[in-house]
């Protein structure tokens, strides 16, 4: 009989962050800013695992084992880490020259991650979303984010409003992404230091958020149907605003 | 007791669609190539549903009936349609002026439907897939969607190779994404007709499917990953693409 890792998922305020996965766990082991604490794996896929140095002995275990650990729809791949969660940054920490995602009330935790991989591929400086009403840092999201969540500063915040007005305090100009906008961002010259704020489908943007917002944009979107899933509309918007320099900020 | 639908979700190329939340049937039942079979709701789902000239009785039923339907994990808003497949085109049918996208055994139900609402909302001119190695018409596929399915016409071909040689005899460039190509897409002029061609993430396109290509193409990407969410990459490489005047194509 093979060792079963414990069964019921922390939360990831409270306990370690539990990834699985073949990428995410390897960029998760490259990370120096992670505390490995426990590596499960079958034999196939510690074999597999490129990752240098993995600072413990890993236990070997069956594939059932990590079905019934983590459910049988979880895409496991034969491996699952347990690490400390990485430290979040302050607001007053991220960077004052790029362009940082705020999710207002993003929840589901495939596009959180696929969001974390467009900040990654876009060198977006930072993610924020709200303590609450946000994806635990859980193992779906981790697997989404394939590795691209150690890449990108994590931000969880309790008063989104306040946290805009203090990006703001810093330079940043917050824009809002709205389909019913008037104005496309595209060609709308939007330059770092910039917050993209993006709601949750359906819902949209809430009202305080809305209205703390210095503008509001739209995609440009020449098709029948003018909404789109949440992540693809942040992968368009990040790509809309990319490349331009930095504004002059006074500080 | 209120009444139970049939718990086995059918075969999609064997028997209806299922269609659940109130998005995808409120356009399911707009679209008028949809023959409507049944539809099941709470009373709120129902009353909230905006749609003119149901054509048959709704059944009323509680949510609990339908999360035993659907499985928990369903987010059915209290709805649920089943209709006739939607008609599926040829490729000789499909218009020759515009952006088709194709998909290599791309699976999860939640990166096509993504995939649609970007066809729909870039007014891509269809979605082509291999029949085996796609998912089937889902209802998790139609809830992604948000409705898009309906107005992008979907072909399912048994040999993607050989479809793809079809499309380049009606004059379509063939052009396959794939992040270690030499070429960006963006700013390479690529013009309709034209064939965008995605592959599984991790696998990527299979080697008949690259050599069918008549270019291969990455996206642009400034960051420290360069990978993304294969729905995000459609979006981007639909965006990259649009507004171009058709090439002229001898036929």
């Amino acid at each position: 009989m093979s060792p079963t890792p414990p069964r019921k998922e922390p939360q990831a305020d409270a306990g370690p962050d539990i990834i699985y996965g073949t990428h995410p766990v390897e960029a998760a082991l490259r990370n120096p800013n992670r505390k490995v604490l426990a590596l499960w794996g079958t034999r196939n896929a510690l074999n597999r695992l490129q990752a240098q140095n993995i600072p413990l002995s890993p236990v070997i275990i069956n594939p059932k084992d990590l079905d019934r650990r983590l459910g049988s729809d979880a895409v496991h791949q034969g491996i699952l880490l347990e690490a400390s969660p990485l430290p979040q940054p302050r607001l007053d920490q991220i960077s004052r020259e790029g362009t940082v995602v705020v999710l207002d009330q993003i929840t589901d935790p495939h596009n959180v991650g696929a969001i974390f991989r467009s900040c990654a591929a876009f060198g977006a400086t930072a993610l924020v979303t709200t303590a609450r009403h946000s994806p635990e840092s859980s193992g779906v999201l981790f697997k989404a984010a394939s590795g691209a969540a150690e890449f990108v500063p994590f931000v969880k915040v309790t008063n989104l409003a306040r946290a805009l007005e203090e990006l703001k305090s810093y330079g940043f100009y917050v824009a809002g992404l709205e389909g019913s906008a008037e104005r496309a961002i595209e060609g709308a010259g939007l330059a770092p230091p910039l917050a993209l704020v993006l709601g949750a489908e359906g819902k949209g943007l809430r009202r305080l958020t809305r209205e703390t917002c210095d503008g509001l944009f739209r995609l440009d979107l020449p098709g029948p149907i003018k909404s789109l899933n949440v992540s693809n509309a942040c992968a368009l918007a990040l790509h809309a605003v990319r490349g331009r320099k930095p504004r002059a900020v006074e500080t």
